[in-house]
């Protein structure tokens, strides 16, 4: 089957390659309509490598993605042939102490697509467990289906914050998790959104919400800004996803008493805390890894309206351009926030 | 001063009594512009008590007030003289055990507006401690700082039910408090309001929302749509907001398992629960008690319009018919959500 | 294999059925040592159903059971033959909706011992789940191990109360669940349990603890204890363990302002809730349907001695004499909490 | 009046001093009885200076007592002359958004004994208000009543950690913080709570305990304790009670999928936090400053007998000997945890 390999750093080929393609009873077969580029995707194309995950072998890429199912296992009565879906990437061990405690994301055993040794779907049909195959509500298309993962990060966000109607939310960084983020917090339960980036781009895509304060970094002080939204009381929650060191300066600065910081951004580092500015607020930081019973919260947002993912969407490219997207994303153009793939 | 006066049940006059208006070191004195009728009003106003508070003594009316701040105690630092504010009726005893766990709604020294013995505000000056007087954010007009109340019932509801981004919620009644309900659940955190009534016209003001699901009771059942709504899995949270008692027959079928109802209705007599079916699906129960620290959090969703309250301000009377206005509101039109009285 | 077999209400047989123990690859084969008698058991044994749960086909009792691990499936790492253990009895769908939420308790395809048309363990040997089956510490002893089901209850129970450090908990009942339960809010962080019952034997298997004010509810007014106790304030939380309607009359009298109470006792027919009583302190209820995740907690309490559960085990039967243990069951005499029956 | 007062860094006087012994109407005056000797008196002592916090003005020392009320404010009701009492010693703004928030203990107005320019209660009386005055149960000691406040803070340690019956606590650290921070979580929900320090003497205290597991942390490795008590899990929840940097080098190391970590010691700078370990378990933080309601929560679990402070009661000095109590604290023996003063 044909399948977008990363052979090597900077080796990508659109080329065949040996799938495994049986469907267990529990399974459903999905030809797969659209793929986003992830950074992490871009980040395995250019490092061959994130962290302990290094790509020993060839290996698919992909996991933001969306199709229609063709065959169902024996034991699946959920999902039928026809099904439009979108997939949840990571599957545990369905039977492990963190699956039973709702922790699915986090158990040992995860095999997530993408992550080295693990294929991804950037190639024509998958297999995939149905329990992790989710419909696509009628008016919900492919494209926006591919994009509830990330949307996903962001929602498992600002579920970890335990939002109260009427949150000032902070969130710092405007990329695609960060975008993500915003639109979260904003469906639940912020009253106002402080978005802060360096990237005018980026925060563009807000300037028509009226919820939504940004701050361009370069230009003002963010902690200013709270400040005076917030008349001096500080932001009930901070979404901490940009991954630089240095916002945790002045962290503190940022929350009011007894606020919440999540962190969803990963610093390459270690970075400083100031516990004892943390003390003086009892402050809660929170963090998030992938996600756990999202998707479908995602698709009904989407669905009813109360998110609007379409603008971030920024261009598609035919899985024969596979490369040149992979490429563009590479380039981290400042208009673009999410690049997709959409297969024959 | 002049006031509107409650001399006993049906007996309403606008007359002139005796207010005290000293104003302390930590008090506001405010020029009062729009008060909302509140169903508690044209209670007292046709029954003379609300269960255990009887009007024993004459008593000014109303709860749900905006105005103007015209003096400021010598303590005082974030109000002024000229603000636009709206004020929070119910104010406890500072260093009460309740106040000081963050529960002052619930202590029992409470002095609330309009419940006897306590007068209200439909009077053209108060005085109110300026630690529950809030000012009005410029975009915010007098008569949705008068509706910051009722909604602040529902946002009390919305907080109570720990709701998360993307959770389906039902709110049974589309009175005032369901409206208001139906408001904070979608700003805090619903992908979809599922709203019952009986009445057409209450339901047709949520027509455009394509995230509510209007239900006339008459003609579908709840638990149907639900069941459609959500694949058989049930709403992650029902808001009680009818006080009719036959609702609770088939609560917990809504419920999704693990789901939470919080109940702002209050219904005349007990209610038969079955705890057996709560069980089941190991359902939580919430209450509500007016609420606590919510009115910044109104002022702030309404103003960054992520909650609209106008369309349901339906009607306002000049303080010289506000004698009119109890009767419209107690003659409880279909069309009539909020009738607000301006004074002069 | 020998079981005990319930042919029908009142027909119960230590007699040979054919019983599946096929180990697959994720499951133990556990020899059987120590099985509590239930009241669920008693209750099928007595009147053939429990609610809808209806007694159509012989079916083996007992679902509290700890035993010797003799064989272990292929893909099973964390025990070993040898192992003493103890056995979760309800096995959901590990897929499931319910599961992945961390709910499993919850999940509609729970198989579970002894409940129509599952079998129980009253027989020598099972295979079961190795994820549902706990290695007992060295310290904890079969009998204990046999116990930690109905103890589970009891911390479930807690554990949903979200109990804070220094609570002041009621618990209503005093029979096995009501005894667990009160072990369970002194483990979980109660400074004080005032427990109720109207049999002076469950109570006096309290004197000795400094921390339990027992209750004679025939002798003397619930309320007024707490009361007295609390210095007007009321209980942080209630446990309801008796099933009994009447505990409803004046259950919110018992709590204090934002107070909760758990439901665990399952009264027959629907209660009459008190909505607007519920309301005046903004209480919580909670209810529990057996237990998730609690096992491995349940014998950490025990084996470091923050609970002690041996003076709960009142008598021991042989299987030979499993009849008569049944008998002794549903005689409920003052003196037995729970009844015990060893295999051999 | 006579007061042990602090001119300047190490410059200790028993002298006379004026101070305001004015009753307001809600107010007490107590003649104290016990003192306790804080960490932070003592380094007021010997650095005269906490961070920010200079002493620019002798200040009488003092904040950890208990004693006997002998004259209440005209609207106390609730204390009586004669009661034993033990005393919050920070008292906040009681109208301000913090303490309306239930936040009492973040409220900046907070005015706390013997933090400058604040004096302190090691004078033989003091006016307190009497809702921040503590009736002592009577098997309550003054010794005890006078160690409420740093067991206090263990308290809302564990408060913060929401722990749940059967949980797994490391206690870093068995100063007199770390040790109520123990006896907090045993009595707050905790199975086990493994505790380390380097002095011996110190997890001596611990030793008849079969729920510590103590580990000197010389000799062994913390996170191979932990690995091995928890089978490789992970602790539910870490206490820093150490304010030592170098626990932060693998905080992460000891904590299950979704542990959390409460962070009590207060390190002198900024500490290097693993962002990504912290993201890979889901981790939450959380942070204590003082305490709020808690006094109440400490004096019932003392009066109970599920907290015994009296073993870390070391020695006591008479008011005459109050310079030898501070330089005997400033000297940190090993086998001293709290040092009382008692007045005459």
């Amino acid at each position: 089957m044909k399948a977008l390999v990363l052979e090597e750093a900077r080796q990508l080929a659109l080329r065949d390659i040996d799938l495994p393609l049986e469907v267990g009873p529990r399974d459903v077969k999905i030809k797969i309509h659209t793929v986003g580029v992830c950074g992490s995707d871009v980040h395995y194309y250019t490092h061959g490598r994130i962290g302990p995950f290094k790509v020993d072998a060839p290996m698919v890429l992909g996991h933001e993605a969306s199709g229609t199912v063709v065959e169902t296992g024996s034991e699946v009565t959920h999902l039928h042939v026809g099904d439009r879906v979108c997939m949840e990437p990571g599957v545990p061990q369905f039977d492990s102490p963190a699956t039973m405690r709702g922790l699915y994301n986090l158990d040992p055993a995860v095999r997530f697509w993408a992550t080295p040794p693990i294929h991804g779907c950037l190639t024509p049909y998958v297999v995939h467990p149905a329990a992790f195959t989710f419909r696509l509500p009628d008016n919900v298309s492919f494209a926006e289906g591919a994009i509830v993962e990330p949307l996903s990060i962001g929602l498992q966000a600002a579920k970890k914050a335990s939002m109260k109607p009427g949150d000032v939310a902070v969130v710092i960084g405007a990329g695609t998790i960060g975008a993500m983020t915003a639109l979260a917090a904003l469906a639940g339960g912020a009253s106002r959104v402080i978005l802060a980036d360096v990237i005018k781009e980026k925060l563009a895509l807000f300037a028509g919400n009226p919820a939504v304060t940004t701050v361009d970094a370069r230009e003002q002080r963010l902690s200013d800004v709270v400040r005076e939204v917030t008349t001096n009381w500080g932001a009930d929650v901070v979404f901490e996803a940009s991954g630089n060191a240095r916002v945790y300066d002045d962290l503190f600065d940022l929350l009011c008493p007894g606020g919440c910081a999540v962190l969803v951004g990963m610093p390459v580092d270690r970075v400083p805390l100031d516990v004892v500015a943390m003390q003086a607020k009892e402050a809660r930081l929170e963090s998030v890894f992938r996600y756990a019973n999202v998707f479908p919260r995602a698709l009904a947002l989407i669905s009813s309206g109360m998110i609007d993912v379409k603008p971030f969407i920024s261009r598609k490219f035919a899985f024969a351009d596979g490369l040149k997207a992979f490429e563009e994303a590479a380039a981290a153009r400042p208009h673009d926030v999410k690049i997709q793939i959409e297969m024959d």
